[in-house]
């Protein structure tokens, strides 16, 4: 840890730390911070209390990301800007997203305790929903503001209530009617940096406290439909049942082999059963794929594998259910982030007379993928997460390397704007 | 068809059926009428005006179940009743309830065009809670009027909205401070008769219409809960998963086979995964085993072979969950139903001059099975179901079936009554 991070920013770090935790946590420690919900509202206001205890001029761009900038990004040249998310999954960690952005706010602290005066503004960043994990589409915040997310589609996602995120944008005070694309706010950003903990072990392993991204994987969603026939579980002979729920066994098992012999990420994570009833063989099973892969060819041979399987076994008529339907929901091609600009950064976190930081390819979608493919210059940096586990309640950042990435960014933003 | 139901009958039955209809149904033609919600209330309403177009005197009992007498039960002699329910499972069929409960008025009507003046009261009742969709368990109105279910247990039941019994009961405008066993009650019931659609082919297979149960087999439920670690799904290597996603597939699989290779009915139809995030490992899988057979001892095998199957791979560690746990949730022993009752109903149902009506057994649980084994003497009917779908919109009775079920339901009535 630089002596710089020293005293003042430990505390600061300390008392921002102390005043997220008890938003959205459940019993099992596990978050649980939707986007639009009260909740998330509590965590908007906290970044706004933030920008302003530093002075920072907040603007809310049409998309619902929030901005807090040092210096006027409109006046001369575009910013530089860091931030990450505050939003969770169901039973999230504590670091995913917010220590992005409590490292953004503490590096502009560091950056003035140093009396640096940046050559261009500032900018931290909260970008909206951007786990998707309440209306299903990751990264809505900086989709809609880039252009990668139609605002109509947008607004008529539903959660499992049947809210749609424009009534849930509406509860929670946003304007939905001008949501959209916002070329204006996204001109004032001329570089991009997302601090996050890793989502693996990888640093961990190399010893390295923080690192640099190459890269995020290719990776999509698939949603799989199983039609069966729903009857009464104790007077239906076996002979005669269409059951999907052994359809969804076959799913499962089948993925996780065809992943393995892929070398793949690839996950049944979410299921669905109608009508669900202890005594009813179901009528429906839709399960969620969810396949990732350094390679892209590796993710088609796992979807081709699925889909060749149950055309197989239906034609063969041989399982419980009478049809089955893969379709994609989402797919994100591999993202390649600007390797000047990541050598660059691997050299200033490596520190004067440290080797560079180690360059990271990473499975997880980001806001930061997200730009990057709208053309913006962009780099992540990643903490090391000691139990490698992540969207759960073991995610970890150790404090020490907390503020080694809060000066490891520190740095990246002295050396973009200097 | 017994030329007896014709004209009034059958009008008659059309009207019920017809104001029955819109009751609780769901787009799909499926019906949602859960205990103690508005679409339940709708339908004790219905009861009430049946009974009272009919001037017959409504009760309800401490467990909430509904009478509608013809004659005084507490005058001298206790009473011959019949009915059944009408709520239903999620996504249920029309019949599975509302045709004993339609079949019971339509059989007073018919006693009294025929003119008759029977030497026993009649009772016909509407049993609240049959299926035990909402709070979990199944005939949760007669159990506790028999006493086979603690009040205290069950008003401390939740939905899957986190609201009580208790709670669910008060909305509803029941007094559910005064609910408990019924002895007073129970006492009026001599016998009791339940006509109910038949959950399978078996009279289908016969060319039969009407037929008498010999027995419940023997059923149960396990809850299964398989545990493992949540993780992201887009970062975490496949080998360092414990993923209980894998075991799930596992129990459906082994359960299945287990099933077919012990002559009995194994079910898992319901299944709540924990986060159920489409990019999140589960923490943890819950699944539901309904089991039932003939013989109890091929139930006992199933649930052992579940049992025996976790504990050798956890010993091996060879799959992904961490740990299961194997609970059961209820179990109901054999219901022979009254022998003799039987027997002498199945000669009073084929009527004078044919055979007797076949003698069924089934898997299903019924309020008529838990009347049983409180020592009521107790028989059922069941209507040819053509397609012997149960607990699924495509539940069937013809009408000319559910008529001669009402004429041998009459039939049934007058020689208990004579």
């Amino acid at each position: 840890m630089d002596a710089i991070v020293d005293g003042r920013a430990m505390h600061e770090f300390d008392r921002m730390w102390a005043e997220l935790a008890p938003i959205g946590r459940r019993a099992d420690g596990g978050y649980r911070r939707f986007a639009w919900t009260p909740e998330d509202a509590e965590l908007r206001e906290w970044f706004a209390a933030e920008a302003a205890r530093r002075a920072l001029d907040i603007t809310v761009d049409r998309a619902g990301n929030q901005w807090a900038w040092w210096g006027d990004p409109d006046a001369g040249t575009p910013g530089v800007v860091t931030g990450s998310h505050l939003d969770s999954v169901p039973g999230g960690g504590a670091y995913d997203g917010p220590l992005g952005v409590v490292s953004a706010f503490l590096a502009i602290d560091l950056l003035r305790e140093q009396g640096r005066k940046p050559r261009r503004p500032i900018g931290v960043v909260n970008f909206a929903d951007e786990e998707g994990a309440r209306f299903g589409v990751a990264c809505a915040g900086s989709r809609l503001l880039t252009g990668q997310l139609e605002p109509a589609r947008a607004l008529a996602l539903a959660d499992d209530d049947g809210v749609s995120m424009a009534e849930a944008m509406r509860r929670a005070g946003f304007p939905a009617d001008h949501v959209g694309t916002d070329p204006e706010a996204l001109r004032r950003v001329a570089t991009f940096v997302e601090l996050h903990v890793e989502q693996g072990r990888g640093l961990a392993d190399l010893g390295a406290r923080v690192g640099v991204a190459s890269m995020i994987w290719p990776h999509g969603r698939w949603r799989i439909t199983l039609s069966g026939r729903a009857n009464h579980a104790g007077t239906t002979p076996l002979a005669e049942r269409c059951d999907p729920m052994l359809d969804l066994a076959t799913l499962i098992t089948e993925v996780r082999e065809s992943a393995g012999r892929h070398g793949a990420l690839a996950t049944i994570g979410k299921v669905h059963v109608e009508p669900n009833g202890v005594n009813a063989i179901p009528a429906r099973v839709t399960a969620w794929l969810d396949c990732r892969a350094a390679e892209q060819v590796a993710v088609e041979e796992v979807v081709n594998d699925v889909e060749l399987g149950f055309e197989t076994r239906i034609k063969a008529g041989l399982k419980g259910g009478v049809e089955a339907g893969v379709e994609r929901e989402s797919w994100t091609p591999a993202t390649v982030f600007d390797t000047d600009l990541a050598a660059r950064l691997g050299v200033v976190v490596g520190g004067q007379d440290g080797p560079a930081a180690p360059l990271l390819g990473t499975g997880a979608g980001h806001d930061a993928g997200v730009l990057s493919t709208a053309g913006v210059p962009t780099a992540m940096l990643f903490v090391r997460n000691p139990t490698g586990v992540s969207h759960a309640p073991d995610e970890l950042a150790e404090r020490d390397d907390c503020l080694a990435g809060v000066s490891a960014l520190a740095r990246c933003l002295a050396e973009l704007t200097a």
